[in-house]
């Protein structure tokens, strides 16, 4: 850690911050400066109590405190240099292969459900996604099918041969939703419920982790720590809009997040373009840049009547316009170098 | 419902629209204006789909949709003018008398937390604060002692009579947290975890729920409204600051949630100005503008020694400290017409 | 105009709600739907005065004012559906061919632009970007070389036959830069300065208009209205990052403005990805983003030693890399169909 | 600077960045850590250039490069530890004395004009506010009256003795506004026109620089310091409202800005709350807060008639209702210890 210290500061003073320092377990290396000074505390920060308290507790006499390591460990790439792919039945995720996850928002029923499935495959997706609980913003709106809903998705994978995602809103629904997925997804209101991310990586289940509508990179890495130190290695980050003072979309997909954390990462990344725009009219062009930047998948919404589906209807894209958008995908694909 | 049509629409597309929206429900209501048709679609928002799809659906034909109900019930001023107060022990929380929540961020052990309780029920506070389950950024930080750190927050309020509030992390504590708690705090990062405000309305125990990083008002009141809901009339809202581009403090606190809470809801209103700016040296400020606003409690975190405490050191004030504080706070709490 | 009026509003508040809209110029329309009563105010919402002002100044009666019409005239595509193009020199921004303005942040000196210069004209670009007028935050910071950085830029014009582009930060400087310039850049700290963009909107040359740090899309349109209003046509948009909560990045480059700004407005659209991310190491993939979703043109800051660079060097890519990125964006521009 | 390097550096790639170091010239100091190496470069970090492209330039060495010094100087409280005031008139804002600056937003015509001062006058406010050069996010909208606004301020100062503020839009009427005005107000969206600033502050009238609405705290302190280092000291900071996610309000009013300017620079800070929440009826809350908390005054926008107001009436307050905010902030202000 850095300490920096405010200018003019006595002798009497400095020895004390330096008596504090030690006294939580990091040694202190003084650098006088020209118009400050600045102590280096050596000692592991991960494994020593944080110095940022000195900052709170002598305002007086310590202007900044700046950690210099990094506080994750397991997903980053100083830990992990290759990048890691992630086995969906048949499937590898992170790979040379491109995938497109597609589905509707709600599991509205059994018609709905196959209806949707064979179009999305049709059309070149090879997962299926799927809401069968859902957290909504009110409670008098739908929260979804249930375990009826989990089966109707196992249904519609031994139909189609689509491999399974669906969100876990419950720790204790962890059991029986991974007993129907064969991804996990931690939903964005869920992504710093940490009793959630450890109950979910239990499961062993490969798990696609949301971005927090304000979540910062660092944050959302040591999200996704809390699934690796739990022993499950199956992780993807999935980058779904933030929130900003924007509002003619309704949130700000941040598609910088797919250069940054294939940087700091070695986990896939994926983006959300559906709940990203909040807008069916800009899915096709936010699929197109994340493509042509590197993201390793897509998760889309798709809906055969969307006037009418059940929840988020602006913003899912009918059959039509996702066969269309994946044949507009294809030379951008070539063009990034995948398949 | 009102739905603004592009410009120059034709008529067929409006009857297409028109037909739409009595399917869903509504009866529409045409009015031509100067430069586009508007359509007010009349039928009961809350109990009704919602028509949002439509513009989602209808691109070239439908420009915006607007709601004009609002979405919450029973937690606004409309359903329940007059002000709710909270019975908490012999304390009345959201009435004339204003009331001070003070302790540690973390329950670190029982000299600390006595040593604590004493001084902040010395220096006027009612309620003690004070974490067993922390929810920590990053895994490798302190959790919080859990039930034992429970069991020392009930020691304490044998010991010097002050009500306790603590957090609940997991749905799975509910029961246990409950058992010992005077008050259920949900977390900033919990705020839209649905199942767990259930799990805590369930209780019956007073719920004070913080607003998240990134909650607009409307998204907090419906958080509250999933409690009020759930049967559970004992809800605050608490206010511990926004995520902004700032980075001079942790989080923007945001005081104009005081009179906006007041005006849209019957529930008492609590300001945190620990969490809210992250910095020790604020706090007093903080405290003095949420009084004058007319805030019914404040929750200030105070540690016997903050350089050393497992959690927030920087944000949490000495004894001595919040002693000042409380004297400072005297003649405003006077001049705000509180007690 | 839409007035929404509280719930339980007794017939005479709302008549003189009525009377008020009227005096006001509109011709309202009642709906008396199932909770609320809802008035259509019919009139040019352009040359009436607005409505707004009733719900702050009736709050008891007025729940909200919603405009129904768009404030944007001359920008919009309902004004011009076609996409305009703009001539600059032999070039035309905003057709077939994608085009690629490139150079440092600063002029610096004869030598530092000259060899910019031919290097970028070299790797595929038609136009210099060069700043003689810096805007820095600090006043302690190098604030361009002025009339002599415009010269200079002039002359890189004459021994390459790039075109040029600089930017503008005073009304009093308009004619003189000009005289030099082929487009002027209006940065994002005066993207709300009127008085600038009227001034620059005078002299007849291209204007590209950068979006303010925290600029709405509608904002933005509306400063981009005040150059059209003020007879230039010639207006490309140019989105540079807007200031979000992150903080991994300078700024969040917004996308997604892409799709929105062909979506509303007629104008050509450019990508400015160096001061978007603030860091040259994650250019490359923003411009490959922006290519595929349709942008027009990208705005890059190249140096040939960014390390001693006098302004942002830490954004500015080298000629090798620029000459790499302009090779691999090749195929992107041609899977988006453009030259 | 603070040089903090990858893990895993060559000795070789270590001395390359050492010597990039001592060619920008500072000097080096190294320490090793336990995870990484962190350089201390020592030199002044306001007259040497700035090392923070080092992070750019060499991403496979540099992690992060982290300033040390402030880089305000003339605006910090370590230049000049005591208080300013600023003398307007016969009043001294800063001192013991706390002032109301009232008036409406736009001036609109004489009697307008008169019977606003009058009332704020009769109310208790000291001085005038009132816009002649308005900045209007439509070219469309209401532009203010020019100089024939000035001229009526000035009459309005003759007749009741306040002092008058009033906005600058253009460097070429920075003459003109001084000669009519006593305070000149810098707007939001021009907090980062340096050229402006410059002008404004040779007038050598007091300077009132409003917050930019994405401005951090650095960047306003560093925007004063413009005024400051163009040789006039009497420099006012004002909170109007920052831009944040949240919509029920229009802006987001920081009061921290309270205590951390008075914290980090000598000069005085006012409130608007007006611009900062925009809606009256939040208007008096936020004065409460912001007295409490230790505000040197206040600016508030008083109009006979919001309701007709020519721009932002849902601001306006009455004068009925100005008069009844004075009388209740009375005993707050005797509490803060002000007069």
């Amino acid at each position: 850690m850095i300490i920096v210290l405010k200018p003019g500061i006595a002798r009497k003073q400095e020895t004390s911050i330096l008596r504090e320092i030690r006294k939580l377990g990091y040694k202190p290396h003084v650098m006088h400066g020209v118009a400050r000074t600045v102590i280096g505390a050596i000692g592991d920060e991960l494994t020593h109590q944080s110095l940022e308290t000195l900052a709170g507790v002598f305002p007086e006499i310590v202007e900044s405190v700046i950690p210099v390591q990094k506080r994750y460990k397991l997903v980053s790439r100083e830990a992990h240099p290759e990048a890691s792919t992630i086995q969906v039945r048949e499937h590898v995720i992170g790979g040379k292969k491109f995938h497109v996850m597609a589905g509707p928002c709600s599991v509205e029923g059994e018609k709905q459900l196959l209806q949707t499935a064979e179009a999305v495959k049709a059309a070149g997706a090879t997962i299926l996604r799927g809401g069968a609980f859902k957290p909504r913003t009110s409670p008098y709106e739908f929260q979804g099918l249930g375990e009826k809903g989990l089966k109707l998705l196992a249904k519609a994978r031994r139909e189609t041969g689509l491999a399974v995602i669906t969100e876990l809103l419950s720790e204790q629904h962890a059991e029986l939703v991974a007993e129907y997925t064969d991804i996990i997804q931690i939903g964005a209101r869920n992504s710093q419920n940490y009793q959630l991310l450890i109950a979910a990586a239990k499961t062993g289940k490969p798990i696609l982790l949301k971005r927090g509508l304000s979540m910062k990179i660092e944050e959302w890495l040591l999200a996704g720590e809390y699934v690796l130190a739990n022993e499950n290695a199956n992780l993807m980050f999935c980058e779904r809009g933030i929130r900003t003072f924007e509002t003619y979309t309704r949130n700000t997909l941040d598609l910088s997040t797919i250069p940054i954390i294939k940087q700091e990462s070695h986990c896939p990344i994926v983006i959300d373009p559906s709940q990203g725009a909040g807008r069916a009219d800009l899915v096709k062009a936010m699929c197109k840049g994340a493509v042509a930047m590197g993201a390793d998948a897509l998760l889309i919404e798709v809906h055969p009547n969307p006037a009418e589906a059940w929840s988020d209807g602006a913003q899912q894209v009918t059959p039509e316009i996702f066969a269309e958008l994946m044949r507009e995908l294809r030379p951008l694909i070539a063009a990034a170098g995948r398949e």
